[in-house]
């Protein structure tokens, strides 16, 4: 496996585009993102838990019932939720985008992301359509990618090649996310592309099996999020057998899509509001693997933690207590904790009690900007990891006063 | 009900002092607490429910075995957990304290906040025991209160007078917590004492029932401590007819310790590490308790809505986003919200959608130092209040860099 350029459009037969249409104020921002693959997809979808959903989340479902797709459209600054017509302004949306690329409308996808709770006027999406269709390339990705982002400072793009039965085959992904991000499903925008041939079945066991440990184990704030969504399309244009069972070839599609979903999990971390550290909880010998997760989530979750890393604060009672309450199965008498980074190692609580260790080195690690946190339990041999980010006062800052 | 002064000294028969020990550095903080009864008290102790426990509690527990004591002591300045020796430091503490006051060492409830890891040397606590001891009196509530403080910033207080069958009783209690508070039990140190005379059994059921509605409903940062204790002393000296089976009195007894519990529990949620405000979240019209309550601390707990509210911005798609990931049954598109203060009242939301309003308004009500979220709900007819402050600067301020 390989990582390359391209994103979205690394795979064969994608095109992309990103504008400026007019629902965000600031003219030098995209608001609006169209991919499009010039034939048919197998297509897959994982959307958020809340209760409260967008409704493009709606509209999508619906659309994905059969499987299949051919376009994405997402735009920003408005995420259709809580307002009186969101349901009819997603299909509308659709329903135009459809007929000037001459598709059926249940063959486009649609998302929305930005502030909840106001009416979405589907006007300048819709007079912008022309521009947006007539600028699609294959070199779009990262228009796309921005099309989409919101608070998110860092555009998130990445591609790997993969091989199936001798034959090359891609996958390109986008993301935004950096607030409303939290471990419960769907936790963020994210778009996948391949050009695999892989039936519409098995790529939805692939993602449903996928973000339990990738998406899933990423928190930012807590807040999971109303129109978060995560969505694969599979033209099959790399021409490689298809994948039609369980088995090497579909391991082989698994990694490539781990590598791709990891990745955007670590860019959107990192990238997470106010954040100036990514933040990676490692746990190994855990009773079994659910234990393992619930204990890297609320570490990772901890406003103490992440205030304490911000700090460059060697703080480990914090990561004890955070295990202390998570629910986990655990024996605390056990727990050992080092922190890591590109700047060495100090190991801080053995046996469940704190060591003598310099606090100088330990700053020295902690000033990295990421850092992880190595959990040791004496339970079993399971294993989980989770990433988030430091809480700073940027944080504070960007969501005291977000929508004015 | 009246409320009076003199915090845990005002009922009958009870003394207290806190002077500086020396476990703290700074010499003008008082750091170690003690409240002394003149006669056996019924005794009553809820813990936190975090699996990493403090050695106090081990010991606390222990103690209070029986349902009787005469005394508490708490140091602040170290947390006496997580450490090699903590038990035995804890048991050596009310041993020497024990010796002093003549009385057994099983009738001594004993306490610690502050960092976590370090072990704590009892030297200076036994050392400062006989200026503890000989300054006990019986207008040292504030004192004690003081001793327990750590990253408060205001001294927490309150008492009350009731009447049972003709008698006057009273009931007074101090509490310290700031940061590390987080509904799941015992979420902070409260100590309360009372002259009415009650059996240990309903003593017991008064408490653990009234901190289901008080306490395990306060949030402010959503970390579980691992040290927290409430405990109530009845001492019985106000010869009132003993309270030995539910009914009117246990009823007024009950009403007694709720006023004192909320008041505290408003008191912690304003003094939340960094808070600026303090934030109560009222919810009605729910399908029962507890799913009420599931969604009062789900808002309360949200970092988003936290935020807003330092930023007096109305942003309540965040509220609807915190009812809806709340995981609470909940019809969405019945939702009203209401924000409340001394400043005025405006509605932002109605059957789940948006409604217009004034932002000036809105910016006018959220300016105030305590706000109201109220939240309606179509499902039935249960009701539940939290409380919790915004997210601010000092918050991160505080806790990045609290240790060193």
């Amino acid at each position: 496996m390989e990582i390359i350029s391209g994103g979205v459009c690394a795979p064969l037969g994608f095109i992309a585009n990103g504008i400026h249409c007019g629902i965000r104020k600031n003219k030098s921002k995209r608001d609006l993102a169209l991919i499009l693959s010039s034939c048919d997809c197998a297509a897959s979808a994982v959307y958020t838990t809340n209760k409260v959903k967008g409704a493009p989340l709606t509209v999508t479902k619906r659309h994905l019932a059969d499987g299949v797709a051919r376009a994405i459209i997402c735009n920003s600054g408005n995420a259709n939720t809580c307002n009186a017509n969101g349901i009819e302004v997603a299909e509308y949306t659709c329903a135009q985008l459809a007929q000037r690329l001459g598709v059926e409308k249940d063959k486009i996808v649609v998302a929305s992301t930005g502030v909840i709770g106001q009416p979405l006027d589907p006007t300048p999406i819709v007079s912008g359509l022309d521009e947006l269709i007539g600028g699609l390339t294959d070199d779009g990705s990262q228009r796309a990618a921005e099309g989409i982002m919101t608070t998110d400072t860092v555009l998130k793009e990445v591609a790997v090649s993969f091989n199936i039965g001798g034959v090359e085959c891609k996958m390109g992904g986008i993301a935004k996310g950096s607030g409303m991000i939290h471990p419960n499903m769907a936790t963020m925008l994210v778009f996948i592309t391949t050009d695999c041939a892989i039936t519409s079945e098995l790529l939805d066991k692939a993602l449903k099996s996928d973000i339990r440990n990738s998406f899933n184990m990423v928190s930012v704030d807590g807040d999971t999020s109303t129109n978060d969504c995560v969505c694969v399309l599979a033209n099959g244009m790399a021409d490689n057998r298809k994948i039609t069972e369980e088995g090497d070839d579909f391991a082989t599609f698994m990694k490539a899509l781990n590598t791709v979903t990891v990745s955007l999990c670590r860019m959107i971390a990192a990238d997470g509001e106010g954040a100036t550290k990514m933040l990676e909880c490692k746990v190994s010998g855990a009773v079994d693997e659910a234990n393992a997760k619930i204990i890297a989530k609320s570490v990772i979750c901890s406003s103490l933690v992440k205030a304490a890393m911000f700090g460059s604060d060697a703080n480990w009672g914090r990561v004890l207590c955070a295990i202390g309450y998570s629910g986990a199965e655990v024996d605390v008498s056990g727990v050992g904790v080092s922190f890591k980074s590109r700047a060495g190692e100090i190991e801080v609580c053995k046996d469940g009690a704190g060591i003598d260790f310099s606090e100088d080195v330990a700053k020295q690690v902690l000033l990295e900007d990421e850092i992880v946190i190595d959990i040791t339990l004496t339970d079993g041999e399971a294993t989980a990891c989770a990433w988030g980010c430091d809480l700073t006062y940027d944080y504070v800052k960007i969501n005291g006063d977000y929508r004015t």
